[in-house]
């Protein structure tokens, strides 16, 4: 088996491969996300199977290793991912999510691995990804590891007008939304429920967050603004503007390293 | 010494006070901060000092416990707080953080309080406050904890041209800058060292993190953007906007408790 | 979308899909696995997909959710898993693997379901699995979880003279050998790199452990005994043998519920 | 703003200050308190307030930094705090306190300092205030760890007669009784609720302990013998006795660094 | 085997007797120790033997179970147990201290006993022991724990002048000394290295401690003070006062309970 | 006392013992046991005494240090040790049994031991008793640490036909059984109450675990399996087996350490 055929999936490779691309100071990029309700529409699944689908294709333009991902993410609130009062998702507790990333990064670290990056799917999780990362590099200061909290591209004025024309809704917001929802029908439209997509919003949105979960704060069907606008053109088009804006950080961060494929 | 005479800050009451204060359904407001280095001007204890200011203003207009206040905080990031390459800055580790504030709600709900509100002064504490509320609200279901991460008032685009009338520098860069610099010249300006203040800004500014820390993301002095247009009426202003954002929150989720004062 | 097309796999499933199969007293069979060298010619994913793929079979006997599935085991050792010397093994602490084991078990209850199975496929992560079903046992004491360390079919003398028709090397010493391999070749054979199958084994074979490792328990190759003899027929049957294995155990275990397909 | 102004209590300091104390191996001296009841009459803040108070004053005669100040402490016992069954104390779990301590250690090593004293106010912590000293001297041995768990003066038998003419009660049940009293009264009088005082004293003394807590080895008032000999006097002289017991410490064990003022 | 003659320690006991004296509410004593140096005359193991002997000679007297026995305490500390720098000294770190009581303490209750006490001989341990019995006691409130950290007899100025004829050196530094040398001479002789019972006393007595250890607030040989005045008959009657303290505890405590022998 | 004199017990020797064995590369074996029902006929600290004997009989051989013993392992199992349904049994939790190995391990490097050997009795001790090997052996990699997870004697079928002359039940089920109950009677007869030995067995013999527990996969006695076989002539013989086996072992792996006695 050639180089050029060496699968992009980190769980696709053998050792042998992964220790060559080690070796070679290629950045592993790993796709963080949770297992969470993502609507009637949308597989739970969602948080980590997107962005291994949009690191893939990112694997086109620069040589990467796609993986290991991490598909458990820290607890749902309510007004980013609808929360934990529903069946469905699974979580992990802060502590739990914290070790796991950090014996990612450590694992990959003594695989040979320099060059690593965070790529984290689900906002939950932000703050408790920085930490492992801070912690594995307190011991390995010769490694460079760069965490994306928030991938999202710059969706400037002209892009908003594209995807949201009624209204833009807000980041935080954006859950099994146009977004999401726009790129499942792009990757893999057999897991769109279609049917059963429908405008949905919070009652209420604050500022703040409130426990026991205040239900209000977050909606009945788990999207968080209204999935109907999707489509799978518009994941396409996100699915290059999700690549371009990663491969604008490898290039920043990585400039001597690896290589463009 | 009559009821009307009790101290605000948790610190300065007797236990029958608390245990009359968390009887009479009163919320108990915990400022949340860090120990952490705010340019050469200003005073290390920064976030935890103001808001227990702000909040003892705040209670005036309603009847709060003010504090325990937690004087420690997550690591500070390069782009929030500066990063963790400051000599000065005391920060904790995240499962100790969050250990912290889990205990300190525990004990405040074994003295009785039901109403129990997360004040964050310290962006980096994100996420990781709202864990240990929500372990909290697990085992104490009948309490209401309420989390405001981001306590700041809405600067709108009056209030941007009134606090940085050439450029307003978003939200985390406003570090050891107009916001703190004028809240210390406010009240207490013998702690402020105006002979220092001067304008700084980072090299980079991206939307990810680097580890080990890219001191291009933060600045030399500390401050991530000009403290220079402060002064002490902005600060009077800024607490007025402070107090009725907290006022607000008090109201809309504890509307039927505690009362006016 | 009806129930009779929703999907098998927990994270093709949506919340509402997973909630009603919780409510219908579905068993949920967790593939617990691990990211481990399985030598030069097997991907370093075979100990979460291959169970993910046996019990996606299972599921045409059986009504059962397959996953969300653990993709991360406890340490790799030399005598079962080639040891934590090889690159691309990526194992977590036993703190952490007992930890995610414990979060998944207790968010599926949270979901309602009262029927669980850890279905084990790493050697390694024996007792570690038991811990933390242990424990949510104790706060969960009326759902049931069967704890599946080892799912083995019974290798009869005459199942043995099938597959391994030279010499039985030993179950230990079966890790990216005969079993592995043949299932692999059959149920997706374009990610074996069927070019480096190659006999291996052990220098030393001993019934105690040593640290820090001795290469010399453990494989060049990572290949504990050789893959030689797989064929994606022997794949074929011994996924028959681990289905007919998982069914009976469901049958013994959950005969009342969920009913038969 | 010259050096000889610069602020001694820590969270006043800026980090240059602070870098430049660190740098000079002056001593920082942590005063580590609870969060406790102190009967009727004195505020749970007493065990970080006063050591600060009295600490400030011995940087009159030695240069040391003092702070940062650790406001919570480890849980209340009865037979020398009251116990956990007051309302108002806001106590850590043992993990807890000792992580915060390792954490402000380790944060005032990596500023820079290489004397650190743990000053502990609060009986309760003995022991708990080694273990993080230990830890932290294991991960950095060049820098000096001086755990002071009792920072009681001795009381000859001139001091109290002094102190206490009617008869001494034993140190273990002087909380929020005579020390404390006076100590206040001296440093801040407007806090002490002068018309609380009121004697009290234990049902049972025993040198064992009991849980569930035996509410007869603790006291009604929460002080657990009187407070009724206090006077601002007594507590100028005590202020004065700590300084010295503290002073002769830092003479002590740092008797090269720093200098005198 | 009839009741007469269960063995009096809990690991010589069989299931169904611990379970007999458990429902019978008879009290369970622990001897809590340490393996801990103790001169170079004294077995290492001396803080859970002796402690082991003097209940077996308590259970004469009333009807207890002795054990099981917690055979590593707390890390040394100079000037109580000459410190962490002495080979053979096997300590655990706080947090494993307390899991191990903690697990135990938990295990007897689900044994039905509901009488326990943690007698402790390992000075260090002070705290340690309270922690657990704190958790567990919160989790059992119908169980009754009894903490004697300290399980020393009052040392009357008789007692004194009959044991120390020379001088008391105070208990802190009765490490290896008379009472410990006199119990081994008294309950096992032929483990006590007679010949290389020798003087020996600390360069430092200070009232607060140093890291890293200063070995001057310790000795050379690991007594810290001198066993030379030891012998068998001080170590029976020591033997009787120490029964005498925990005979009167138990009864103070548990008066109603399992009744005499 | 002579060094042919000194003690084979770790707890029975002295520190300059102990220094003295470590500092000759003496290897320490450290029984590691559990305190566990082993039916109405044997004593709860059977997995501790036991292996403490034998090992004590193979230093005849072989010149090692006996213990310290780690007299408390974690949860028993039903299908190999009864389970947790039993009164008596005093198990820890995974992560205190690991902590605990962990230190004993950590504080014998300390002393100077580079030849460890982890001597494990209890069956579902496995993989536990690993982790912390591994732990220590990552931050001392000059000492070499033997796990033997497994203590047994090669079971020949000449010795099962010796041993099980009616049917062998297999090594699972040998608790309270032929084996242990043989060692009683050979090493303390004294402690075997002979009277209630009778068979049993378990309703259930399966492959997996079922929590809550299934009573049937345990018996009601405790013995897994009928020690009616057992004798004092067997418990020579197994004493010799076992020994054999152990000295098998530190020739393989210390060959040039220590030397023979």
């Amino acid at each position: 088996m050639t180089e050029s055929t060496t699968p992009v999936l980190y769980h696709h490779m053998t050792w042998p491969e992964i220790a060559a691309a080690a070796g070679a100071d290629v950045p592993v990029v790993i796709p963080v996300g949770a297992t969470e309700q993502h609507g009637p529409h949308l597989p739970v699944g969602t948080d980590w199977v997107l962005p291994e689908r949009i690191l893939t294709e990112a694997a086109r333009y620069r040589r990467i290793v796609v993986g290991p991902f991490v598909p458990f993410g820290y607890r749902s609130r309510p007004g980013s991912g609808g929360g934990q009062q529903f069946p469905g998702t699974v979580s992990l507790r802060a502590t739990t999510f914290m070790s796991v990333v950090e014996d990612v990064l450590t694992e990959l670290v003594r695989s040979g691995f320099r060059n690593l990056v965070l790529y984290n799917w689900h906002y939950e999780n932000s703050g408790f990804v920085y930490e492992p990362a801070f912690l594995v590099s307190e011991r390995h200061p010769h490694v460079k590891i760069v965490v994306m909290e928030d991938v999202n591209p710059d969706y400037t004025p002209e892009r908003r007008e594209q995807l949201w024309p009624a209204a833009f809704p807000g980041l935080a917001l954006e859950h099994a939304a146009v977004i999401e929802t726009s790129l499942w029908m792009h990757h893999q439209p057999d897991l769109v429920r279609a049917d059963l997509i429908a405008p949905d919003q919070p009652e209420r949105v604050v500022n703040h967050d409130v426990l026991p979960i205040d239900a209000r704060l977050s909606t009945a069907s788990g999207a968080l603004s209204s999935p109907v606008p999707a489509s799978a053109e518009k994941g396409r088009v996100l699915t290059e503007w999700f690549v371009e804006r990663v491969v604008q950080v490898l290039d920043e961060e990585f400039s001597h390293e690896g290589g463009t494929r």
